[in-house]
């Protein structure tokens, strides 16, 4: 029950949350067991699938040295029908050559027989350390041992065997009311370093029982994904491994039509579940403590609004003055000005929750009182706007504190 | 007499390093004093001077929310015939509106009166807080005083007048010997944070005693500035103030012509003296403990290279692992895919001091052994080699790693 718990997020009307998890919907097992790929003897291996053959959509890393579970997804499956996914958490199964390819084909194979599903329905993802081949034998045996334990209450335990460095939850239910009766949106996903826009060392998983033709589902991903998962940086490193996948069953018998508005409707609940989960992932970026949500407006185009965003998201100085709840908005000028290099001069203004910083690139008359500033900076989650005032674009990007805990994180784990 | 101590610097044949620093050169007089900027109490404003009229070039970070001094100097002095360079730290006098522009023009106005130079062959630099305006009676006050103190002894402390968070000094002198005798060039620098690729938060100053007209100069410190300056990152901000100055007043009387043997020397020196300088920014870089050297190799071209290049040095995960002693090619791997995201599978080979850890994008065989690696994780240098095998272009750059103290410095202290 906290999808929506950010106040970035406002909840759709019609949509209500409920306990649960992507085995919520009606029409879909999961399971998550421990095969011994963590050292931590931690949830390591998740099955999720679907009673019925389903419709599906799914989005990939566009790395170069995508993992080898990508790879065989992307270029071997049919990505409008998966009815079934494994994935292990421990070992990404990137940067592992002919081997790793080899290792996810018999994932899915493995899955596929222990479910009797077609191979070329069942999908496969990896998250963990990059470099170091999969234990293989392991792998087998946590795919026979969670087969066996698949439910309709393995949603949790699925959600725990896909996370890595993360340090809370990240999955949830809905029901959305259409106009025919109630269908159900289950998600989960885990970040949490390695987060950049344009995907992230992320996975993702969303379900649904309601009927959708696999190009409309398609559509519907993409839309929700580009101002939710596509618009999330935690340090601005690209994964190998992204991948969000959806599945729809059509179970609860309920259909969503091109054109309609149910499609609207279901868009805006699917958007705002992906939007709790994205939001989730910053607040849980490797040693964050804080979320901004930073909303570049007055661009010149979107490729314009997108590089500003970026370049400021992903600011080491921007990041670590949030760290030290130092409003200096200096950095994000200065960071705003490095994306627009060789442009005409910046004259922008910048606000902090509403609050005037900075008008015309300099800073904003009197200002807000030390004691004003030091309340707002002092907030978890922090709102940022920066007018560029050279056009009408905007973009929205929601970035997480550079601190301590995330160079003691990725300077003594190996991820 | 330390300019050329990395290992990944060689010094020209024909150099020689003195002890001293931009005063060194005959006729150059310089000088640094405390004028209360800095709430230290350290020195904060310097001033660097010829005394005859000299050649210049300079060149300017295209930051679009450049500082005053930069916007003054770029569009308002003439850059071929600077005689004199007056500097404060403390404040950038940056993102301060229409008021900076004056008080820039103000300090332009004040040294050159207080040296008898013309005001429009007088440059102005700031480094410091950004948006916080200049104290100006201080400032002036600073400049009566350092010009009183001006002398051929006083580079030691305009280079210390120009330093922030700077943990060592970044100065130094070379004789070159040339077929008609010997020319000096002293150099100073100050680092340490927000240093990108394509200029940085850097101030360089350079002077010589050669004769060397303002086309050749600015050709020379082009080139010199493109493997040095511009191919090094702390943290992959750029600066709002960055600058590179370089004077020549012929006080040797000896000449330095275009397409000649000598002009080849000369700027072979330059190059390494700029080139010791670059590296001390690195390793001096916030919070840094090592100095790597990547070197993409194989790069289907120069734009590629360098956006390889650049990715991988400023990746957080990649520069964590660093400081964690870590050889974690798998996330130099992770972020060059990241550049070509989109391109077709990258089987790249990676390689630690020559040894190889990656092969065709996997791990390399047996590999070294731990000890062995140990070994070379523990230098304070490091020379990292990437071959895309997508080509024959090759760009090597500079970064430090990312650490506990980067966070702390940024976190605590407003810059």
């Amino acid at each position: 029950m906290h999808l929506f718990t950010s106040k970035f997020i406002a909840k759709p009307d019609r949509v209500t949350e409920v306990p649960g998890s992507v085995s919520t919907p009606e029409g879909f097992n999961a399971a998550g067991v421990a095969a011994g790929l963590k050292p931590s003897g931690n949830l390591d291996l998740g099955l999720l699938a679907s009673e019925k053959p389903c419709a599906s959509a799914a989005i990939f890393t566009t790395n170069a040295a995508a993992a080898a579970p990508v790879i065989v997804c992307r270029d071997e499956i049919d990505c409008g029908s998966i009815q079934g996914i494994v994935v292990n958490s421990g070992s990404a199964n990137a940067c592992t050559g002919a081997r790793g390819i080899v290792d996810a084909r018999t994932m899915v194979k493995s899955a596929a027989d222990a479910l009797g599903i077609e191979p070329g329905s069942m999908a496969v993802a990896s998250t963990g350390v990059i470099g170091v081949p999969l234990d293989m034998d392991s792998v087998e045996a946590g795919i026979s041992k969670a087969a066996k334990e698949i439910s309709p209450h393995g949603g949790g335990d699925f959600a725990a065997a896909i996370q890595t460095t993360d340090r809370i939850d990240k999955e949830g239910a809905v029901e959305v009311k259409l106009a025919e009766g109630i269908v159900r949106i289950g998600a989960c996903a885990k970040g949490a370093g390695m987060i950049a826009p344009s995907m992230a060392t992320m996975l993702a998983f969303i379900t649904t029982d309601a009927a959708i033709a696999p190009g409309t589902l398609k559509g519907m991903l993409g839309a929700a994904a580009s101002g939710t998962f596509n618009s999330v940086s935690v340090d601005g490193d690209m994964s190998t491994n992204d991948c969000v996948y959806m599945m729809a069953n059509g179970v609860s018998g309920i259909s969503i039509e091109p054109k309609s508005v149910e499609l609207d409707l279901f868009t805006e609940a699917l958007t705002a579940v992906c939007k709790g989960l994205a939001i989730k992932m910053v607040a849980d970026g490797e040693g964050a403590t804080k979320t901004v949500e930073l909303t570049v407006k007055g661009a010149a185009g979107p490729e314009e609004a997108a590089r500003v965003a970026r370049e400021t998201a992903t600011s080491a100085l921007v990041r670590t003055a949030f760290f030290g709840r130092d409003a200096n908005w200096g950095r994000i000028m200065g960071a705003a000005g490095a994306a627009l290099a060789g442009e005409k001069a910046l004259a922008a203004d910048i606000y902090y929750e509403g609050v005037c910083l900075a008008l015309d690139g300099a800073a904003c008359g009197e200002g807000p009182t030390d004691a004003s500033l030091e309340a707002i900076m002092d907030q978890a989650e922090i709102a940022v706007t920066l007018d560029l005032k050279r056009g009408d674009t905007c973009r929205t990007m929601y970035f997480s504190d550079l601190t301590h805990d995330y160079v003691t994180l990725n300077a003594e784990y190996t991820t």
